[in-house]
């Protein structure tokens, strides 16, 4: 178990689903902690619950610089460029982490502006088909995978303030309740794209199917279309905005259920029609998923101690076999 | 609200998670239930809670000849031809209805069996992914779409005893909790094709990709994972027995996905990514469908009187657009 605490502040910008429920989380643990919406309206819905909330960029920035925050960009990936650049004008020595569904083009952001050595990139496995401020919960990452980036230690060797920004993240991410997930940008973007990104695509595909299947079609449907279908009721803006910004990964993973799908269509034209290929190893995929995912065993640990010897060699391990690690 | 009550005992062959449960449910309601399961095990699973099931076949149809109960049939696809053989045989005046999730190749054996003034066909639109008497819990039902077929009143008039053979299979779905959901075996076989065989080739097909990901990629898998490769946890053989039976059915459905897929794979390698088409177009129709089957309203009611002038015009109206029918 960590018992180590976060060091500084925390400074959230952008109070949406993931945002705000930080936020909660964050103030539940009696951390300190603020943010920024850009809506003056979910800032003032935020502070009428008694949270320290603001709708002036300015100041929240200047404040958080003042005071050493974490920053945590917790805004879709299109916000993302400007507030960087707000954050380099007027936070110029705070740490900057960021909640975003891709990685590579945050980092790519970062590398432009010279950020590498005061940031890591965070992204938490958790969310429902609601977004905003309304949908914001206490305990949404409770159990859930929180990715952290490292690339900047593998790359080069970093700070000693770095290392600090990292411990930082990542006993962020353990305080509400999240397992740590060492992972490198590319790596990660590939992953979520199967697991994510395609699962949007898949649950677009099959909810339009079925609404072409008219009135009756829709009044059979029950739980497999209901789940299958289920994340097709995402902001439309909020599924674009990862599938574009990741589309290499997500072509890669499309082109493999296409093939799978045009194999299961050859069988079932065939003089016998038959899924048994595809159904055998779907059935044996899901298995193994649910082993290692939902079982009792959960994900394997690597306790790590940042900055000493040989810790980034535990991070490419972790990354590796998807290990969550324990900061110590 | 129907008050009518079943007019006879109710004969249940295969007790798995369907037959398993409705012999749960029809037992709650204090009327007249017995069972028959291949398994002697299972059977006697059911004894020791206090069922009435036997794995005596030949006794259990007999039985059900001399009580005149009504069969119904809950056992796979596979196993259904060799079933109403036996009940030519053995239970030739008794009024059997089935719970196979295809309707047209049940149909079919019918047919080839001159019984079509004797069956009337039932799919309901129930499950998990679990299968087996272990899996067969009370109230699988309640609220549930439970398909009846009424193919043979349209295609000559059918005898007084059909008709009150209808009426007693909607007041089994009815007594169970279930919406009556009246359909020709063809327009049922079309709709689950959509709504749920090919929600579980998709979820193989998901499963499959996700796993190639690797350790790190299932490490990541959440809740867009978790729901989107559920049924791909369902027992391989129940899924082919569904997919393969339906395959016409389902080789349309999968056309309309694939089409989908390769639209958005060809905006996706575009000089400007864009998934914008499929993912407004799978948006409006996921609300579409949580307005009509997950909202308030639900689904619209028809009030039929069986056997009354006009009331087969009235079952296809209800087919035309997904009507439950309440049975007066």
């Amino acid at each position: 178990m960590t018992t180590q605490s976060i060091s500084r502040p925390v400074c959230i910008l952008g109070l949406g689903l993931i945002g705000g429920s930080l936020l909660r989380d964050v103030a539940a643990c009696d951390a300190s902690v603020f943010g920024f919406n850009r809506s003056p309206s979910g800032a003032q819905a935020a502070r009428d619950e008694g949270f320290d909330v603001s709708d002036d960029l300015e100041a929240t920035l200047l404040r958080a610089q003042e005071v050493g925050a974490l920053i945590v960009l917790a805004v879709p990936m299109p916000a993302v460029a400007s507030l960087l650049d707000d954050i380099v004008r007027l936070a110029p020595d705070c740490g900057v982490t960021d909640v975003v569904s891709v990685k590579a083009q945050v980092w790519e952001l970062i590398k432009q502006r010279g950020m590498e050595d005061r940031y890591v990139g965070g992204h938490p496995m958790a969310g429902t088909a609601d977004s905003g401020w309304s949908a914001a919960q206490l305990g949404l990452f409770k159990g859930a995978a929180w990715v952290v980036t490292f690339d900047h230690a593998v790359e080069r060797e970093p700070s000693q303030e770095w290392v600090n920004l990292w411990v930082d993240v990542a006993l962020l991410a353990t305080m509400v309740g999240a397992q740590v997930i060492p992972a490198r940008v590319d790596a990660h973007d590939k992953a979520v794209a199967r697991i994510s990104h395609l699962p949007h695509v898949l649950a677009e595909t099959l909810a339009i199917v079925g609404d072409h299947g008219g009135a009756l079609t829709l009044s059979l449907a029950a739980g497999s279309f209901r789940d299958g279908t289920r994340v097709a009721g995402s902001a439309p803006s909020l599924v674009r905005a990862m599938c574009e910004t990741n589309h290499e990964a997500l072509l890669t993973a499309l082109d493999e259920a296409l093939a799978l799908l045009q194999d299961a269509r050859a069988n079932l034209v065939a003089d016998s029609p038959s899924v048994e290929e595809l159904v055998d190893a779907g059935y044996r995929s899901r298995i193994r998923y649910e082993a290692r995912s939902l079982g009792k065993g959960g994900r394997p640990v690597l306790r790590v101690r940042p900055g000493q010897a040989g810790w980034v060699q535990q991070l490419l391990h972790a990354e590796d076999v998807g290990a969550r690690v324990d900061v110590f």
